[in-house]
């Protein structure tokens, strides 16, 4: 089909060109004497992403869901306790994650739509006198509905009743789009992977561990080898690995901080938020209403909308894919067939969010949705002029 | 400025993915024996796009502009006449470039946003009963003013008379995208170039020649070496080069006729035509105005779009590109400052061309031309809608 | 450093130029409705690489370990019994991850530079009546030391006794440069990764798993979630995976397995065998000695050479590193600064091997020790000039 | 065929990865606003490799062939004399396209393998007391037969007897690779090319102005358009081109500049000069002749290499490429079937080197020339373990 592809999805995002160059690359010797002096100083620089200078990053081939499997082998042991809740496909897979992986987890259902139940949360550990609960895990964003939890309020319910537990986040699709702070909302393990906010091809999962839940390892008795902590640690410090690296990756990861860091994280996160809404905008010039409950819970790297009763929001996404070369989200599992999503993270800017408003207009006017034609665009367009920041003013432009 | 840049200038084009990658190659030995193996058959199949059977093709590293000067000084001799008109900075700068070989040009000055005036041309030939006139050019489509002339109608003024002048056609921003039948029309000299309809990076400048033409060389007598057909027609027989070629263009040029003749040219002629009418509804719900004068002109591959009174164009294009990182096309002398153009050339599809419009109504907006938000993407939309082909179609999504 | 990086580790390999242009991808949605089509085939033919026909291929984000963890935690329960042998550091860390993940491993150790002692092995095999042996390990090419082990003969060693143990075989280095025989030899679950004989950039693993093993994951009751058989076989069926795949990678395996198969196995091996070949006589010239005791354990991947007492090995890697950009493999663990390696496997060919065995000369003879300058090239010329293949013969160079 | 082509033709040469990767790029408006903060520093630094301060350096899309048309044609009138020497297959073109384009030539013949005969060249100025020579031309780098001129010593020719004639300088195999000083010899027109010494593919003229010669473009009388530097003067000032530039190339010309300026011109020098010493060693080592006829006239940058009486040289080339995949250039014209020729330029190491001479070996003994298994390979190894320079020392690597 004629033209790109004009990639919507929730991840993999978007890979900027100089990132796409920077890993396009010939394989190099990752025991080269002069390797530790690419990787040392790209460890360092990822804790800057995370917010956090106490914290060890570990980088391990692989995805998030790898990420999440060695955030708990390596500090858990069977039959721990784990509080958890589901409120999404994300969600409700780290905790099968855990119970296959031997743990207790005393999961909260609460609606998709919902996110993290603070107060449940702070009941539960209230509750727990003998702190039996290990760890506490909080999905930072659930890609299936579009919803962003809270996980500095995590964070003060287990301060608030002095609980022990440790803090586990998961950050797939946050982590470099939206604000997230390692140290200040005292997180324990932190867990993302290249394709969302680093905007690279998939491959990597890129994991931050607090020093506390690094001591834990030493007691935890999860089985684990290739995802194994003590093997990467010993081997990071002289800026190897123990097993052969995706260098390539590494090397666009370099790029990627590069990227991030050289816009600022504060600019980045807050360009995530003002495309987002944008998208928001749209949604509401459409009639539509979005998977997130209230704006307390709005995602600002995906949105998952609802399309009206007696459509199939799986026919949305396979009309645009076919007829228009755009790719969105589908909704998964709970809310397949009633919601579709728009990604919005990663390398994107105003023109990429209407180019995705605009096709998405077509496709909801051709299945019989009644939108009204340019109505999400305009209200998007309307929001990006009055939020337009002075260093892109007209006034720069008069030069 | 994060997210890519938004390229709707007419030419350089956005290249495919698949071209990209097929002219990112190492060097290679352009006397290897078996490069012709490559070369020979690319010649032949570069004829199909010209639509000649008996035409022949030349690749010279080079631009549209050299193009045009192999055009002129391998077919003609110093004082020769040439009927020529001018209508916008192409056609005045091939104009310039005869008259710079000591050609004398017989130029007709027409209104630009009008074309080849062919009523005038058939005047013109009419009265040279002595066959002064070597060379009649055609500027297939004028990328300054978005406007497309009539080649067939300048054969048939041609023929009406019986005139032996050789018919020369610019068909850089044309050929490859907008239908042109080189032996159908009795095109002598065809000139196009690698970064318009080809899809690929500036540096090839791509000549079809007729063998009345070619027989022309003979006596020619301008001044040439570097463009000589003589040298190439030597070289080329055997599938090598008079001087080093540039290779990695070749190698994407042959998958850019692999791209055109797979999707065919009708529908590559069709789609930009689709293409085109989109923007030019959109121009119509902003209430603003072609240059090209009317329907007739109106260029499938490039829109020029006047601002209004008190507006200068160019303060419309800087703002584009620094506020939301969309490439517009300036407008260029005579209409400097009052036009802007939009390309829709090349590899481009629906929701492309409405990231182009949606850009441009902020932009609009923004320097305070009143059209309203999202109508000329809501045109676009609906004539996008309309004309859906049956093979895309939500049957087909259906599946 | 001007020029080219020359690598000749065992692995990540030189990658072709086509597949690393199929490796330089956009991003595209792993959930598109067309994406099967391009998924299941792939599948498909990468059985072929195996010489399977029964067998299932899985594909995860990881690398060659994170294979070995799948193949185990798959097939096999805590405590159950593992028949091992050690003889390098791939043999040995494949044991110790059995071990971490709670098998018992009768492990048997061999001097490094022999492979795995099958007669040992049937003495084991014979001695479990009760058939307490549930998986029989072997490291088809151990990559620390150059050696290669006879997988047939371990089948025979299985068959001949009448036990039930499953076949497990470590092909990293091996598969798809080294003749290796999936349905032929009985083996149940064998390991690749994409970074060697697949001549693709490292982050996949691959892993092929026979009925009988299949069979096996449903009693098996180790851990396992990222690397679930079972989830991959529920997703892949319809082409999709569980978690984001590694797209651009998998894109790129569908170009290897065509280089792979276009190439024709047999002459991939063939070829392999001869550039081994040339290797070897090289060592041979220069006096030095393989860590390979006999030329039984060859392997046609990769060779381990030792230096003469008194040199340290660590220092001609690094050596050739810095003055040559020539990287070599190092000597690992038991043999660190014993032995260096060269890497013969993906795709190389007679000059990349000669260019090699040039720079190792330099750096040998910068080192003190004292081989004669050319002679091992001049023993590796001899031996390609001896062994071409009728194809690219002169005769067909006089054409 | 399996690994890659070992390209060792006098150019295209290797193009290093930084640069290539720095090439492979979508398409930007070359009208951009900030276009020419790229492009003013890029023609200010172009001036370091040609080693002047008052000349002004031009950029066409073409080929080096279009550089010396541009040379010619921008500064000399019909009629006009020109004084030059022949003695391989460029110099003799560039005399020819000087014929053809009406220029009156005094060429001096001379045997191929020496250079341009500084002392006839004297006698023909002092003789010219009319002044009548308007143009001295010098191959500085002949390329068929891999001798390099003096043209410092055709300065001091011109100085000697006052004699106002402007020197040119076809640097296309040179410049970048061989110490070339526009200021300080007094060239008023140099002429190169992007895929050579600058390492990028083909595509680009590059030529470098004096002063002298850009005042004479206001008298020169010859014909031009495409290759004018009137235009180029008038648009390069403010940052832009007359017509579509090769942005990509430009873009890669960037990265290049950077690339010889980080290792230092005179480093860069130095380093082809002990790569051609190295090839020298070898063909020295193999018994066989330079077209070169005395090191007076050895080129750094390609060697030229006789082969015995009896043996077709284009057989040894065709052979190479055929059968191993190796890359030679060819005997031209005069020399075809009595040399080959091996090119040592551009991002090129020991390594490289000594691969393409392990290859050649092959070649030579496949033949029946009587050359030594490896004795070239061992001539070039020794030179260069013996000229090795500090920084790259064992105990660098012993770190």
């Amino acid at each position: 089909m004629p033209g790109y592809n004009h990639l919507f999805i929730p991840g993999p995002t978007n890979v900027p060109d100089s990132l796409r160059r920077a890993v396009d690359l010939p394989m190099e010797d990752m025991r080269a004497p002069d390797f530790p002096e690419f990787t040392l100083p790209l460890f360092e620089d990822l804790k800057k992403v995370f917010q956090t200078e106490t914290g060890q990053v570990f980088l391990f081939p692989g995805s998030g869901t790898g990420g999440w499997e060695a955030a708990i082998t390596n500090t858990l042991s069977p039959g721990d306790k784990v509080l958890a809740s589901r409120f999404g496909q994300f969600s409700n897979l780290w905790v099968d994650l855990c119970q296959r992986h031997g743990l207790e987890v005393e999961a909260i259902d609460v609606p998709w739509g919902e996110g993290v139940p603070v107060t449940r949360y702070a009941e539960a550990l209230a509750a727990d006198t003998e702190h039996r609960i290990k760890a506490v895990l909080v999905c930072h964003n659930e890609t299936a509905t579009g919803v962003t939890s809270d996980v500095a309020a995590v964070r003060a319910a287990l301060d608030s009743v002095g609980h022990p537990a440790m803090l586990y986040v998961d950050g797939v699709s946050s982590i470099a789009s939206i604000d997230f702070r390692m140290d200040e909302w005292g997180v324990d393990v932190a867990v993302s992977g290249s394709q969302k906010g680093f905007m690279l091809p998939t491959g990597l999962a890129i994991v931050c561990v607090s020093q506390k839940a690094l001591e834990a390892r030493k007691s935890a008795k999860l089985n684990r080898c290739y995802f194994d902590f003590e093997d990467m640690i010993r081997t990071n410090a002289s800026g190897y690995f123990p097993y052969t690296p995706a260098t390539t990756l590494l090397r666009g990861l370099r790029a990627s901080v590069d990227y991030l860091l050289g816009e600022g994280l504060d600019n980045v996160f807050a360009r995530h938020h003002r495309m987002a809404e944008g998208v928001r905008q749209a949604v509401n010039a459409w009639g539509l209403k979005l998977c997130a409950a209230t704006p307390h819970w709005y995602s600002d790297t995906v949105s998952a909308i609802y399309v009206p009763e007696g459509i199939d929001s799986a026919a949305v996404v396979r009309h645009a894919y076919y007829r228009y070369n755009l790719s969105l989200g589908a909704g998964l599992t709970k809310v397949a067939g009633k919601v579709f999503r728009i990604g919005h993270l990663g390398a994107i800017n105003e023109v990429m969010v209407l180019s995705a408003l605009a096709g998405t207009e077509m496709v909801l006017r051709d299945v019989g949705i009644p939108v009204e034609a340019g109505s999400g665009v305009a209200a998007a367009q309307e929001h990006f002029r009055a939020t337009a920041t002075g260093e892109q003013s007209i006034a720069a432009a008069a030069q």
